[in-house]
């Protein structure tokens, strides 16, 4: 049976764009939070074009269609997952970089340009696009824009927020669903107006559907970092040194935590040669070049010890330390092979790091979950990790409670339910704890006024 | 005669907080933007905390009064003007330092606290408020975040958005005028919800009144910057200088242009011992430490010298270098002692720099203008002050006709009509003619959905 958005769809777009299959729609239906609701979407359009964005949007509002845009759908939190008739808007195959202009340190891309993919393009000119969230192999910068992204590198040179200029979008509301409208800026700076581009950024696609992105990028950076790896017994010793760190006023370009289950389950997927000899390693990595940088390092080194660390040592090797790098990225996905993660992604302010940890642990204990740990130490950004066995539904149950009973414990410590992985359908519940009222009537007060009708995004963030 | 206004005020306010005095409600009623309109204020607030701001607010929106929030009044764009029968909020003495934390790199702040005691402020903690507006000795913090402030540093250091975690606001709509909320983070990253905060800032108190400020801070730099300066002939030499720099790949932590009609006219009000042997001068420091800092900065003099300067050097002399700068800082006021001042805050792609500075020789000789120009060369923000002798009409309507072709070259170079100063009154024409339609549409729908009922600084911005 063809439904209405599809014939309506076959009107306006090309047959190759628009699917219902279903093994495909399940495909597209679903990023990569664990125990999210995933509704039954209705149709796809694989867009290749502006145009086809709005054609979609136009035949969407007409039928009163839920819109879900989506990139490689390596989100943490359920935002891109379908809701119940929606149709998905598929934006991976909008992939091109359109300009890359070394003059003006500024690039143009589409939204499902793989993060890494222009990090190469644009490091062929001598540029660098920071923002390295740990999904940058596989995640888009239309993603990436859409949840305000971070990684390792936020410590010292900020998160996407920090490099969109500009944008593109789909958008409804005052303009009529389906309008293209350019928002912000090709400048270094601009007051012009308020800041909708950022705005747009980190609105999870209840906004509109961004269609193409105006990035500030930096030289690329010279010379090697080095690596500077702390061995520590206990997870609140190293917060401690985390804590250390930032009040030494050192600012290494990462610094992050990683515990022995992240670190094993990245060796044993990849054959990584990493060592697990301490529960918990900081990595620290110190880009200042010349004889400044070798002098921050050592001073990183030296407040990890003062911090209690079993060792810390300036890597001599760059293949070592690139190997721990890669097994931090790959932690995530190393963990997700063995069983169910649920991800927190809580940031509290730095001084609170050892306090949070120690947290984690008691929450963890009193619901017997395992955890894993990983974080952005350095921003106080923390991704306990809960792992659970396939199907045992106590373990998720218990897992659940703790995940909430974690967002409480940082909306305590003064912290956030998220600094990167966005609010999705996961912490929806923590976003209405964390926010003051009168801040939750204008977040809908927005929503309301960009997106009457409720079609883009439906039941995500608010 | 008592107005109605004063009554509803007496009964909520102490009799110290409230003036309807001619003289003061006069001071209080511009900011220095000049021949932009000033309306008739009905009566004052002076405020000494968030509850008083919000017992204003809430009068006013009783009777229907707009409300015209202002700091010290140092704003060029006549953002802080009063309009007829507006009630003017004065926070100029909500100027305390809440909170300085040293361990989360973070204060909070009052928004009636000047920039410069701020900096001084958390110095005694070993930290740094990098944003540095020119007018950083008078201009409050309050003041920067309602415009998005700037200055020389922006170039390394971004500008006060980057600096602004979060805040607290009297705001209107949905939650009722009066009510006070938080916004925003007090982590280094944050992605819970709409980035109302970001919203807020630059929004020039058509939102909302800002009544706290929650800030990010630096660790205070280390080591004393290298100055390099180089002399040219012509502002567009001078412009292409820059231009080089940034193709190279220098980021120095500031970039200025200085011509010499600016240079003189501070000298002469000062006595600073700063000699004007060239048409145009280029201020660049350089503040990355050790010897990448001493290549650093010999790159910067050696691009001066390709792009034909007549002469470039590294000052060795610190009280020069600082008499230079000092120069550049007071430049617009000595300017302004001087007659009427016309100040433009355009800013282009760094490429179009030499292009935006002939444009700006010619439209000023076609209109017979007499420009001094300064500028924040490396953002390619630029700032032609447009001079004219006190009571020439005729001079006046030249130089705005100039002002606006001005806007419409910057425009055309795919820049902005304002880069740091803001909309206020002078800009809404060049405002309307920058942005996409689209875009004007979402932001009317955004005023429209926060201040449903347009008191707050009505007629600025759009």
């Amino acid at each position: 049976m063809t439904s209405v958005l599809l014939t309506a769809l076959d009107r306006v777009l090309p047959a190759d764009r628009i699917t219902s299959d279903p093994d495909v729609l399940r495909a597209l239906s679903s990023d990569e939070a664990e125990w999210a609701p995933v509704g039954a979407a209705t149709a796809a359009v694989r867009a290749r074009a502006e145009s086809e964005v709005q054609a979609a949007v136009r035949v969407a509002a007409e039928l009163g269609t839920p819109i879900v845009a989506r990139g490689a759908g390596t989100g943490l939190s359920g935002g891109a997952n379908a809701v119940d008739g929606c149709l998905l808007l598929d934006l991976s195959r909008m992939n091109a970089v359109v300009q890359i202009n070394p003059d003006d340190l500024t690039c143009v891309v589409q939204p499902g340009v793989v993060n890494n993919d222009l990090k190469a393009a644009v490091a062929e000119h001598g540029l660098w696009y920071p923002p390295d969230p740990a999904s940058a192999p596989w995640s888009t910068i239309g993603g990436n824009t859409a949840t305000n992204a971070g990684g390792l590198c936020c410590l010292k040179y900020g998160v996407t927020r920090d490099y969109v200029l500009g944008l593109r979008a789909v958008v409804g509301g005052p303009a009529g669903y389906g309008t293209a409208v350019w928002l912000g800026r090709r400048t270094a700076k601009g007051v012009a107006g308020y800041d909708i581009a950022g705005l747009m950024v980190g609105s999870e696609g209840t906004l509109g559907v961004i269609t193409e992105i105006t990035l500030r990028l930096r030289p690329a950076p010279v010379g090697v970092p080095r690596t500077i790896v702390g061995a520590f017994t206990t997870l609140v010793d190293a917060g401690r040194a985390v804590a250390l760190v930032t009040r030494l006023g050192l600012t290494p370009s990462a610094l992050e935590l990683l515990d022995r289950t992240c670190l094993n389950a990245a060796r044993d997927w990849k054959n990584l040669d990493v060592e697990a000899d301490a529960a918990v390693l900081l990595l620290a990595r110190v880009d200042t070049p010349g004889d400044s940088g070798e002098a921050e390092a050592a001073a990183v080194a030296d407040a990890f010890e003062r911090s209690g660390a079993l060792w810390a040592a300036l890597s001599t090797d760059d293949v070592e330390a690139e190997a721990l790098f890669e097994a931090r990225r790959l932690a995530y996905p190393a963990l997700e092979r063995l069983g169910p993660v649920l991800t927190e992604d809580i940031c509290v302010p730095r001084s609170k790091v050892p306090d949070m940890l120690a947290a984690i642990e008691r929450i963890a204990a009193e619901h017997r979950v395992q955890i894993a740990t990983i974080a952005h130490a350095g921003d106080g950004n923390l991704h306990p990790l809960m792992l659970s066995e396939p199907g045992d539904d106590a373990a998720r149950i218990r897992a659940q409670q703790a995940f909430e009973q974690m967002l409480d414990a940082a909306i305590g410590f003064g912290g956030t339910v998220t600094a990167e992985h966005g609010v999705g359908l996961l912490k929806r519940g923590g976003l209405r704890r964390e926010l003051d009222p009168g801040s939750l009537l204008l977040q809908q007060a927005i929503k309301d006024a960009l997106d009457p009708r409720h079609l883009f995004n439906p039941g995500k963030v608010l």
